[in-house]
C-alpha cells in the first residue's frame, strides 16, 4: 500500500511537471502567434520582396536586389550575424513575350493564345516553329502512338491536375512530369517541339511556367506552357481538325552561369552553439509576377523567426540559423552550396525546416526523419502546436532545398500551409502581393517559430534532451 | 490460457470488424469528397444564387428571387420533397446611398468619408444629422465618461477587432457589442447619432453593415458604420481638433413585415423517417455586395449534400433535410417558424448542423451536445474525418439558426471552416462571388455531407445505434 501511494504521488508529480512545461510552451508560443499577427512586420517585408524585386529569377539583376534588402531586413531585426554564401547561377532569360496562334483553315481559325516558355527552354527559330500537332495526357501515351505520327510534330501534352486530389502538392507531383521531361520524351521520336498544359487548378487564361530538362544525348526542342483555357481550346479544335497547325515563338536563351549569393542570418546558440537549427525559403522567383507565394512567403517565414525571437527576448540554446537559399527554381545551386559548406563546418544539425508551399493558414509540418523521431515530434509537440491549428505532423516527406542536409540531417520538415489556392497562382503572372493574406502569412510565420522554439528546447528526440520538461 | 487465446480471437475480431467499418467509412467519404471537387455543382449554383439575387435582404425580391432558384436547384439535384414554409420577416430598406464627412474649420478639413447604415437603424434628417464626436472603445467606456460631454453628440465607437486573436469570430464576439448596442447605450446618455468602426480585419475603405437593436423605451437614434480606414482617419483627427463635427446622412426605415419563406427539402429516410438530420445555411444577405461567403457557401453547403447523396446513391435510414433559413441577418424570423413547427411535427430531430461561417477551407466542426456525446463523436468521428483535414472537434458552440432547435435536438453543431479571410469580406461590398475558392468551397459541401453521413450511419451517440460497426 505504501508503494503504491508513492507511485501514486511520482505519477502526480511527473504529470504535473510535464503539464506545467506544456503550459509554459503553450504560453510562449501564443505570445509568438500573438506577436506576428499584431506586427505586422512579416508582410511589410514581403511588400518589399516582392514590389521591389518581383521577378527575381537566378542571375537577374532583381535577384541581386532580393540578396541586399532581405538582408538588410535581418540585420534590422537583429540577427547576430548576416553574411552572404556564394554561388554560381544558371542565368536562363526568357527574352521577348511568347506568341502562339492554332491555325485551321478548315475551322477557319488564326487564334492567338497564351503561352510561356518552360523555364530553361531553348527558345524557338527567329520566326517561330509551326508543325502539326499530336496530343496526349502524359508521357506514357507516347509509347503507344506510332513514331511516324510524331516525328516533325509538337507534342501537345493535356494532362490535367486531378481535381479530386485533395491535396494538391499530390495532384501537382502526378502531373508535372509532362513539363520536367516531356521535351525529352518527345525529342526521342523525332518531335520538333512541345507545348505542355499549364499546371494549374483552375480554368483560366494564365500560362504558368516551370522548370523542365533537356538530356544531352537527346536533341533539345523547345517547349512553352500553355494556359488551361487554351488547352482545352486546342483539345477541342483538334478533336475537329486532326490536321490543324500550332505555331509558337519564344527567344529564350541560357547564358553563362553567374555569381549569386544566399543570405544567412543566425542567432548563436548560449548553451549548444554548435548545434544548428535551419530554416530557409528559396530568394529566387520565377519571372512571371512577384513570387508571392512562391517563395517570398516562405522568405519571410523564415526571417520572421529571428524577429520573434528577438522582439520576444528568446535566447534559444542551440543556434537558429535562417538560409535564404538562392535558385530554388532551376538548379538549387544555393541549397547545393550550403549543404557543401555544413558538412565542413564542423557543426552538428539538429533540424531543417523549409518553407516554400505559399503563405496560406499553416495546417502543421511534414517530417522526413526516423520513426522513433515522428513518434517524438508527433507526441510531445503537435498537442501544444495543435492549440494554435499548427499540429498535423501527418504527412511524409520535405525539403526542396534542405533535403540536401539529409546525410548531416536527421529531422527534415517541411511547413504544411492549406494547400487548395497554391497552384492557382504558383508559377503565373497571379503569384503577386495582394494574393497573400496578412493573417494568414504571419500565422505561418508564428508556426514555423513555434516549432523552433520546441525543438530548441526539447531537441529532435534523437539528441541529448537538456532538461526541458523531463 | 485457452481463455487468454479466446479473449485475444475476440479481441481482434472486434477491432477488424471496427477496422474495416471504419474502412468503408474512409472509402464512402473519399467518394463524397472526390464527387464535390469534380463536379463543380456547388460553384455554379452559387454563382446563380450570388449574380442573380446578390443584395437579398430580408422583404427584397432579390430574396424571393433567391427562394425560387434554390428551389429548383434542389429539384434538379433529386430532392424527395421541396417545399416552401412561410413566415413573415422585417422589411428593412437602405434607401439612398448613405453620406458623412468630417468636417473642421481648425484643420481645414471638409472630407467625406465612406459609411453605411446599420441594419434596422432608423434614418436620419433629411438633411442629416451634424454634430461634435466623443470617441470610446466601447460601451464600457461611456459610464466613465461625465455625460455632459456625450449629450447632443454623435458617440463614435472605435474598438477595433483584436488581431492576435486567432480563431476570428473570437475577436468578432469581442466586438461586435458596440454596434448591436452602441446606439441604446449613447442614447440613455443624450447622444444623438453614432459611428461605428467597422467589424472587420483590415484597415481598407470598405463600411461593414450589420444588424443593431433597439430598444422601445429608449430614444432611437441613427446608427452607421464607418470603414476602418476612415474610423483611424477620424480619430487622428479628433486628436488634434476635439472641436471637430461629423455630418452623416442616410434614408433607412423600417417599413410593415411582409410573407417570405424558409426552403426546405429532404431525402426521406429508408428506415428511421421519422428521424431527422438538419442541415441548413441562411437564404437572406445583407445588401451591401452578394453574400457570398454569408451565407451563400453555406446554403451551397447544405443543398449539395442531398445532391452528393443522390449522385452517389447514399439511401440514408433517417431522413436528411436542408432548410435554407430566411431572415437570419436580422430577425431569425425563418429559424423561428422551422423550430416551432418542428416541435409540433412529431418527428425526433437527431441533429443540426449549420454552415454559416463562410466558404473557406474547412477544418472540422463545433459541437453542442452533451459530454457523452461530444466524446462519442470526438472518438468515432473525428479519425475518420481527419484523413480529409475536417476532424477537428474542439470547439463547442453552435447555430445561430439550427440553435432553436436546442429544446428538442441534443446534437447541435456548426461547420467550422478556416477563419482567418471570413471578417475581411463580412457584410461588406467586398462578399462577392469571386471571393469564394471553388475547391475551399466544395471541400465544405464535402465536410457537411460526410459528417452527415456518419451521423446517419452511427447516430448521435444518446440514441440507438442501428447496427454499423458494433
Amino acid at each position: 500500500m505504501k508503494n503504491y501511494l508513492i507511485f501514486l504521488i511520482a505519477l502526480f508529480l511527473l504529470s504535473a511537471s510535464s503539464l506545467f512545461a506544456q503550459n509554459a510552451d503553450s504560453v510562449q508560443i501564443a505570445k509568438i502567434f500573438s506577436t506576428a499577427l499584431k506586427d505586422n512586420e512579416a508582410h511589410h517585408a514581403l511588400y518589399d520582396l516582392c514590389k521591389n524585386s518581383g521577378k527575381r529569377i537566378s542571375g537577374s539583376p532583381l535577384a541581386d536586389t532580393a540578396v541586399i534588402h532581405m538582408s538588410h531586413w535581418l540585420k534590422k531585426w537583429g540577427a547576430d550575424t548576416v553574411w552572404l554564401q556564394e554561388c554560381l547561377v544558371p542565368h536562363w532569360v526568357r527574352g521577348e513575350k511568347e506568341q502562339a496562334k492554332i491555325i485551321s483553315s478548315a475551322l477557319k481559325i488564326n487564334e492567338s493564345v497564351p503561352v510561356c516558355a518552360l523555364g530553361m527552354s531553348i527558345g524557338t527559330p527567329d520566326d517561330g516553329l509551326k508543325a502539326g500537332v499530336i496530343e496526349v495526357h502524359g508521357m506514357g501515351e507516347l509509347k503507344n502512338l506510332n513514331p511516324i505520327d510524331i516525328k516533325g510534330k509538337i507534342v501537345f501534352y493535356n494532362g490535367a491536375m486531378p481535381p479530386e486530389t485533395i491535396f494538391t502538392f499530390n495532384a501537382y507531383g502526378h502531373t508535372v512530369g509532362q513539363r520536367w521531361a516531356g521535351a525529352m520524351e518527345a525529342a526521342k521520336y523525332g518531335a520538333v517541339g512541345v507545348v505542355v498544359r499549364s499546371v494549374a487548378s483552375h480554368i483560366d487564361s494564365y500560362p504558368h511556367t516551370g522548370s523542365m530538362g533537356y538530356n544531352d544525348t537527346i536533341q533539345k526542342i523547345p517547349a512553352v506552357a500553355i494556359s488551361t483555357e487554351a488547352a482545352e481550346k486546342l483539345s477541342a479544335a483538334l478533336i475537329k481538325d486532326p490536321q490543324l497547325l500550332f505555331w509558337f515563338k519564344s527567344s529564350c536563351k541560357i547564358l553563362p552561369d553567374v555569381k549569386s549569393h544566399n543570405v544567412i542570418a543566425e542567432i548563436k546558440g548560449t548553451k549548444y552553439p554548435n548545434e544548428v537549427i535551419v530554416i530557409g525559403g528559396h530568394l529566387d522567383a520565377w519571372d512571371m509576377a512577384e513570387g508571392a507565394h512562391d517563395d517570398g512567403a516562405g522568405v519571410v517565414h523564415s526571417m520572421e523567426v529571428i524577429r520573434l525571437f528577438k522582439v520576444l527576448g528568446i535566447k534559444p540554446e542551440r543556434t537558429i540559423r535562417v538560409v535564404l537559399f538562392m535558385n530554388e527554381e532551376n538548379g538549387t545551386r544555393g541549397a547545393k552550396a550550403y549543404a557543401e559548406w555544413a558538412k565542413k563546418s564542423g557543426e552538428k544539425h539538429i533540424a531543417a525546416i523549409e518553407s516554400d508551399a505559399g503563405g496560406f493558414t499553416p495546417r502543421g509540418f511534414t517530417l522526413d526523419c526516423s520513426d522513433a523521431e515522428k513518434y517524438f515530434v508527433r507526441s510531445k509537440f503537435s498537442p501544444v502546436l495543435s492549440y494554435f491549428g499548427v499540429g498535423d505532423f501527418s504527412r511524409d516527406g520535405g525539403g526542396a532545398d534542405v533535403g540536401y542536409l539529409r546525410d548531416i540531417c536527421p529531422l527534415i520538415s517541411d511547413l504544411s500551409p492549406d494547400s487548395q489556392r497554391y497552384f492557382d497562382h504558383h508559377h503565373s503572372a497571379l503569384d503577386v502581393f495582394e494574393e497573400v493574406n496578412d493573417r494568414e502569412l504571419e500565422m505561418g510565420a508564428a508556426a514555423v517559430a513555434s516549432f523552433v522554439y520546441l525543438l530548441d528546447k526539447y531537441g529532435n528526440g534523437m539528441e541529448r534532451n537538456n532538461g526541458g520538461d523531463e
